[in-house]
């Protein structure tokens, strides 16, 4: 038995999220059905952030346990003869083994063993809707002050109890979590919102997102997502954003399992002048 | 009466091509759909570039006549309310009536008064598909050298008779064409093709780029490409390319119309390895 890492993008727009479910169309569903066919053999997943209905991944990292014994170019080129267009493997490898002798839980883990997740939110700022973004961003019609709205972020990040922008479903033990960074860019019509803590609550993102937005369009002021969060009330944030502009680009991992991770940090191209 | 311009945006990849079919889902037959509505009256129009299924726009332009007097805000407000998330009506206008007395040929005219048209055609060139790509961008998995491509364009410049890279079913009375300029550039794993000519025939951008891809990938050398095209002949040239990454980007008229056209459309983005 060895243990398998996965990178995976996918369009979230085609899917109900990742995480499998009685009578849905998962990401995790369509992964185990095609990793199945490929192995001969029924597969398990784990990964390193479910993601909800409509949000993207990047390079989402999975893994799971197999007998079979492949090249890591087979496994890639192999299970995505098996996936529809929406969902990719980009690389499949064999967590390096540690030196030390192996404790149960110094095995890799896509989820327990990611120091790190950063995701990217992207908003549509533009009068008019854009085909070209439907699914893809976020879209506020109103003008967005990115500089006013990156002075607000940093009122996030450090460690905090973020209960204000949690889900009411969620499931983690703690409300507590460590924001790194927030940085929030205008790329002409384009704000992206570029987000990296240890780890996020349900809904986190989307609910700091719509909080940031309202301060963006001068309806809050930056001092007030401090206040916001301080009072640890969901009832005083925004609602949760769309997620159509919501890509989860990057889990960081110690190096030393050698995972072949691309630097999922994304490049933006304009089209005319 | 009076005429009315239109700016137009749509992902192509829901939709049959720009022109009415019986039985087709297209963008035209979409578009007057919306505008009858709106207008309470069946309305006409006429594009600029008809596009093919798969094919997008980011600023097609359409005329139209009608004896509704709205304001341009509302025309623009009112028509999207109309239309799918896939087609977007980004402007309206009322082209400038020339200051010397007006003859028939002398109104504004989507298709007969554009001066040239801008394409821009957009490759993914990664070992493996990307999900965030499907249906934006044409896929080639062999490394392609874009400085090569770019010398192999330059041969395409000028006035020529394009039959090389002219679909069969092509109605132009003509095969010349003026390619005012090709300019081929890499922005990480994508590559950016744009041409603007006085005019295209049909699949005559996708032919051209089957043609630049034979030369990016090694198999043809640059020269070929002005071999390929003073042959005068389709079977010498390479199979049309995909349509995904095709897009209609902007079309030229003389500044006296006072169009609001926007320069600046939308920002792609990509993942960078």
């Amino acid at each position: 038995m060895k243990r398998i890492a996965l990178g995976l993008q996918y369009d979230g727009s085609h899917w109900q999220g990742w995480q499998t479910q009685r009578h849905g169309q998962t990401v995790q569903d369509t992964l185990e059905t095609a990793l199945a066919k490929f192995c001969q053999a029924p597969v398990a997943t784990t990964c390193a952030g479910r993601t909800d209905s409509g949000v993207h991944a990047l390079e989402q990292v999975v893994h799971f346990d197999t007998t079979v014994e492949r090249e890591t170019g087979s496994w890639r080129r192999g299970v995505n003869a098996f996936l529809p267009p929406s969902i990719a493997l980009r690389w499949a490898a064999e967590p390096m083994v540690p030196m030390v002798p192996i404790q149960p839980d110094d095995a890799f883990h896509a989820r327990f063993r990611a120091i790190s997740r950063t995701y990217h939110y992207l908003i549509y700022n533009h009068p008019t809707r854009s085909p070209l973004w439907v699914g893809r961003a976020g879209w506020v019609f109103r003008p967005l002050d990115a500089e006013r709205m990156q002075e607000a972020a940093q009122n996030l990040v450090g460690t905090h109890d973020f209960s204000a922008f949690r889900a009411a479903e969620c499931q983690a033990k703690s409300p507590v979590r460590t924001m790194h960074s927030i940085d929030i860019k205008r790329h002409r019509e384009l704000i992206v919102v570029t987000l990296r803590a240890n780890a996020f609550l349900h809904h986190m993102v989307r609910n700091l997102v719509g909080s940031l937005v309202l301060v963006g369009v001068g309806k809050q002021s930056p001092s007030w997502v401090a206040e916001v969060l301080a009072s640890r009330q969901r009832k005083h944030a925004a609602p949760t954003f769309s997620p159509d502009g919501l890509y989860l680009a990057k889990i960081d991992y110690d190096a030393r399992w050698g995972l072949p991770q691309t630097d999922a940090v994304p490049t933006f191209w304009t089209v005319c002048s």
